[in-house]
């Protein structure tokens, strides 16, 4: 006979109520102790409801991601190709630089169910709660010279805007230079971390956390002004299986016209997306306070900024908007 | 009494020939055994003359880097004021690295006796015996976007020929991008490994290898019209101490100078470096062979090079010369 645990007795449950009280005496322990197994199940993405006087009762599976479901529907020649599923890491993007230092190949994809310590840009937590999200890390080795890295990152912008905007109909703007909003509020965060040897890059590990299936209990106060999901913005809990396919799909195709005709298409897609061009914006770089109109981007991914006195000036590396100490 | 050993009775012998029977006899080894262990302490720096009927005689003993005699004599504000010397490792660049990740300040340096699994240029290993050359790697953090890092590649070439110019009045050149050669053969090789988040540079690890006392021995047969060391090329044993500092203050000038003023000023020092420049070079590059006559530096590092056509094309990343394979 299995180990009796709280998932087995909620799951012989069938939807109907448990007492709290034949739990604990099942499990033989504390109803304190019941409780906290009930918090720890959510944690992991399972939905309990608890009615006092009549118990727990089981509401929801959280959803897995598996290879069996991912695999036949990736329609792609490398990126996804090479797929670890996680349960929990600190972050896929520790995972994906290991696997570039052991020599995997293009297109290595790490993704976990939740993350530990979720990095965001410059150092800051993200929010990865278990099953609801997609935390994914891509591994890439494009034969280009390391001062084009900043394209890519504003390419990995373009892609996912794209893929999300397919699968959901939603409306995505993107912040310079790689932040994903939808009405003002972050629905997406990229980080590609690039090692490079001189003028070669070696590997760039592209970072991507999209807020899926989050509700709004999933994110902290302070952030629930500047943070949503695609299930708070569409009141539909969205595929995560569909939308890594789409991804993949739609990254894969934009790299390789990047590879084939540079960075002027890219650009383009990238200028029509944007809610940063044309806009007053204060941006916080290494050199100070800058403010002004961004009108476009360079050659190199730069942003060319009109300042007060028409003249201009291109920004390679800040924020916009707030601190970098924020 | 402390233990007997091949290099204590050597140097009980105070520079007097003692016969290898003798040795055999004391170590309690045979002969053969002996000879390995002679060449054991000549790999690690020691000079050992062995003549047939006499013995063996100790010439020479390792010069040890020391930070009493290298801290006093460094002028430089950051640069090797955060200094570790390590005997053996498989590469400084590695340390450094780790260093990086856990927060260690600009300026840091770690050297090596000897590293057992050196690096240069795409993976190619790099000698670096113990005790006779500079093993080495800085660690950088510039306030520069990601795009400029290939500056930096040229920055320390321009400083380490510099460097070594002062001390030896050797004449240097130096190829593209940073390989620094005297009468067409190598003497250095520099290697700079960057991490970068999105645009910004986390870290620049400079690793710096320069071939000082190295005897013709120490090369490779495949090298010896390749490589050659200060010291076969002065008829001197140069001070590794001097070096080291001279290296250290030149760099930092150099730095200064580059984050105040930008890449105009390296430019014009490279360029008067250069031996690459105006000669006709074949270049094997990720998007395949170019022949022609490099004429100048951009403005971001690259080399733009003459066709024969005559129109211009610039070059980021490449190799001069020869195969990235060979």
């Amino acid at each position: 006979m299995s180990e009796v645990t709280l998932l087995s007795l909620l799951e012989a449950g069938e939807g109907q109520y448990i007492s709290g009280e034949m739990i604990s005496k099942q499990l033989n322990v504390s109803r304190t102790a019941v409780w906290k197994q009930v918090r720890k199940l959510e944690a992991e993405g399972y939905q309990i409801e608890a009615v006092s006087r009549l118990g727990y009762r089981l509401m929801g599976k959280p959803s897995r991601l598996s290879l069996h479901e991912l695999l036949p529907k990736l329609n792609t020649k490398k990126f996804g190709r090479n797929l670890r599923l996680i349960d929990v890491t600190p972050s896929t993007q520790d995972e994906v630089k290991k696997l570039a230092e052991q020599g995997s190949p293009e297109g290595t994809l790490v993704i976990a169910e939740q993350q530990t310590s979720g990095r965001g840009r410059m150092g800051r937590a993200w929010v990865s709660p278990a099953g609801k999200g997609i935390w994914m890390s891509l591994l890439l080795r494009p034969p280009v010279p390391v001062h084009q890295t900043p394209q890519l990152t504003l390419l990995a912008a373009v892609a996912l805007s794209r893929a999300i905007s397919k699968l959901t109909s939603l409306d995505i703007g993107i912040k310079w230079p790689n932040d994903l909003l939808v009405d003002g509020r972050k629905i997406s965060g990229i980080l590609l971390e690039t090692a490079a040897e001189d003028e070669r890059l070696k590997y760039i590990v592209v970072g991507m956390g999209i807020s899926v299936n989050l509700d709004k209990a999933d994110f902290k106060e302070e952030l629930h002004s500047k943070a949503i999901s695609l299930k708070m913005l569409t009141g539909q809990t969205i595929s995560r299986t569909e939308l890594i396919v789409s991804i993949m799909e739609n990254f894969e195709q934009l790299y390789e016209l990047y590879l084939e005709q540079g960075f002027a298409p890219i650009r383009a897609l990238w200028e029509a997306h944007s809610i940063t061009l044309n806009q007053h914006t204060t941006l916080y770089t290494p050199q100070g306070l800058i403010s002004g109109i961004p009108r476009s981007l360079d050659n190199l991914g730069g942003l060319s900024i009109e300042l007060e006195d028409g003249s201009f000036r291109t920004i390679y590396s800040g924020e916009i908007g707030m601190s970098p100490l924020q």
